[in-house]
């Protein structure tokens, strides 16, 4: 991509609105823009870096087994006044009168939509077990939105549901999920803990917070400090393995969130007390909605029982702040370049001298034929400019063109996690990008 | 894929309230699950259709030079008041208030937020042209929603808007929308025929519908009879052309509307007069917004200018249904190859036989290892069942194991279009798929 012809509105000004750095960062690399409160648009960057973690998402949770499908925003209010929640979610739902008068919502979870698809189709116990999960936007209206897309009104989540024909078998789902949210996180750099949590208006007996360790997180929490190195192989692990064993490994050791910490465990010298942000959330609730909405499957003896259930939720568009919580420096984003909207930057110091255009663009068409996402700055603005907004947007790698090197054919190549800077030839730049 | 484990919930009942083919052969072959009046689920081949035809469009689109962006859903009525449009869209605008009692609404289009995105970051003649795009959900609260997707409330939609300096750059931006929208329907096995139209609520000089034909279609048609065999080479036009001349070859051949239509033009003996499907509309409409919501640019000599606009968009949701209608037989749907769920299904007749199962298993691993997509029907549903399932659900390419031809390590291998069956060896099964 050539930034002359792209849209990436960076804000040289610090947003005064902007209270967290993850939000501040967003607005200034021109990745989102906010359209009212809570609510917002997504920039040419911003969108890709949605749309790469979605990616990740997907391609494990299919891995896992999990079917990918696409439920509306909009949903009738009957299925919920079926399950019993319709009142429960009080002022956070977004409540709707459509032109007949009929009470319709903007789905906040869609645990009674899933259920209703499940009971309309699958009839026997061996259309068991069942995973369908779907990337959807959801809305819930906070009453003070804030941190950005971290706590927004309009939010892009992923959530899962299991169906099983029994707890143990529910179990078996529930780990899969456990295990596949590691990947997933793993696979975008970060280390996520499990915790124990509280199950809230989704309801259930099982449930556990993934929480990313980042001192500017929203909630408090208490974790035994061999997390901090903790080493499971877990890109190797199979979800056909026996997974309760490593489900076990990660949590026996101690975390927990403030609502459910225990100040009486005994760990109290390796205890790490910091802070966290809270990146998925997974429930095992058993037979809540199917029991109310009859949601049930025929036994091979003829007779009929509730599924056992459980749902699995990512906030999808809040990992992006996230993310950059936990990575950045004092001059901006640092993505992990498996979420980077573009892997390599191209900054041409000199636009108009000839031989550093030639340069510029023998390395772009160089790299785009490998297969790599560039990004080339071929814009008339001031060197100091273009390099602060190239550290700014965070790209892993940066090939920098100027008169300095331009005269030996060099090309500076920086990698923008370790500032550390390599004076490449032509032939070599590709060496230096990990 | 292996059927067994995944979910196509197929319908052998003709659902009684779909009244034309695209919609009851969606509901038969498991595609979607109506969840309310004019809003559905997407079940995992409809969503692989949904996700396949999207793909084609952003490849398109971002060829032609606009940029991928993602709007949200709900929109703050602020806008609309300021466009003059929020009491134009009357009941189909679906109104909502917050819980601040705040007016908000669910976006039918998105003209008056991508303006003030614009007027947000581009302040000189210098960001100009810029072409943004994005694939979102939309709402429009039909007072009968009708035709499962082709007619629903809740659809999906690719909405493309361009600004520029003047009204002739404008016009290069809207042929070049106007080609890539050709490309897009070209590549997708359909024949779209540009028609003059009207510019509706969306306001405007210059406006086309890009229409299928299809005997079942919504609406009367009369066009030119060369359109049939017209053939002018689109995939060799590049962005950079002289557009215009090739826009002109295009309308000069007589097509329009019902709307449009002036009897008294001269070409009866050439003229067909069929039925059709809106699946893109396009429209110029100058400073219509640029003017009211001040989304103005600098000039070099230092004076100021409102931004001339055009919107473009596709019916992501309803193109399924269109394409359905454009493309089946009694059996069911034929998939043109590029937007199929699966390439390629697999039936083994006689599961449980061990020979059967082998050959089944080894031409899955084959296929797969091609990088194709593959459903493999390994349940224990009858013969007749099967084949008539697979043909309901029209992937491309059936193959065939059963005891009739495995004895010889044969395998059956069907083109869903021509119905031509070719008895393969495993070493030739490839060479018949196309």
């Amino acid at each position: 991509m050539l930034l002359s012809k792209y849209f990436m509105p960076i804000i040289k000004d610090t947003p005064k609105d902007a209270q967290i750095i993850s939000h501040r960062l967003m607005l200034r690399s021109g990745m989102i823009k906010q359209d009212s409160a809570g609510i917002y648009s997504w920039l040419p960057i911003g969108q890709r870096v949605l749309k790469k973690i979605s990616n990740i998402i997907k391609c494990e949770q299919d891995n896992s087994g999990a079917h990918e499908i696409l439920m509306p925003t909009i949903q009738s209010a009957e299925l919920w006044k079926e399950s019993g929640r319709y009142d429960d979610y009080g002022l956070e739902m977004l409540r709707i009168k459509d032109r007949h008068e009929r009470d319709i919502l903007y789905g906040p979870t869609n645990e009674e939509m899933v259920t209703d698809i499940f009971r309309s189709h699958v009839k026997s116990y061996r259309g068991l077990p069942l995973n369908l999960y779907h990337i959807q936007w959801k809305f819930r209206d906070e009453i003070r939105p804030r941190f950005g897309v971290m706590r927004g009104r309009e939010f892009l989540m992923k959530d899962a549901y299991s169906f099983d024909l029994d707890e143990e078998s529910s179990f078996v789902s529930y780990n899969k999920m456990f295990i596949s949210y590691l990947k997933i996180f793993k696979k975008m750099g970060l280390t996520a803990i499990p915790m124990e949590a509280d199950t809230g208006p989704i309801g259930g007996d099982r449930s556990h917070e993934f929480i990313i360790l980042a001192e500017t997180g929203e909630s408090k929490v208490f974790c035994d400090k061999k997390w901090i190195n903790l080493n499971i192989d877990i890109d190797n692990i199979t979800y056909d393995e026996n997974l309760q064993l490593i489900v076990d490994q990660f949590t026996s050791l101690y975390a927990a969130t403030d609502e459910k910490h225990d100040p009486s465990q005994n760990i109290k010298k390796d205890l790490l007390e910091t802070r966290g942000i809270e990146v998925g959330h997974i429930f095992y609730f058993g037979k809540k909605y199917s029991e109310s909405m009859s949601a049930n499957v025929t036994l091979p003896n003829g007779t009929s029982t509730p599924v056992f259930m459980g749902s699995y939720g990512i906030g999808v568009s809040r990992l992006v702040g996230a993310i950059i919580e936990s990575s950045h420096d004092e001059k901006g984003i640092i993505w992990p370049r498996e979420i980077a909207p573009f892997e390599v930057g191209i900054i041409n110091l000199s636009v108009g001298n000839e031989h550093c255009d030639l340069m510029s663009k023998k390395v772009y068409k160089m790299l785009k034929s490998l297969g790599k996402d560039v990004l080339l700055d071929d814009t008339k603005e001031s060197a100091g400019s273009k390099l602060a907004s190239m550290d700014l947007i965070g790209l892993p790698y940066q090939v920098i063109i100027g008169s300095r090197y331009s005269k030996d054919d060099k090309y500076e190549v920086k990698n923008r996690l370790s500032g550390e800077v390599n004076i490449a030839s032509f032939e070599n730049i590709n060496s230096f990008l990990g």
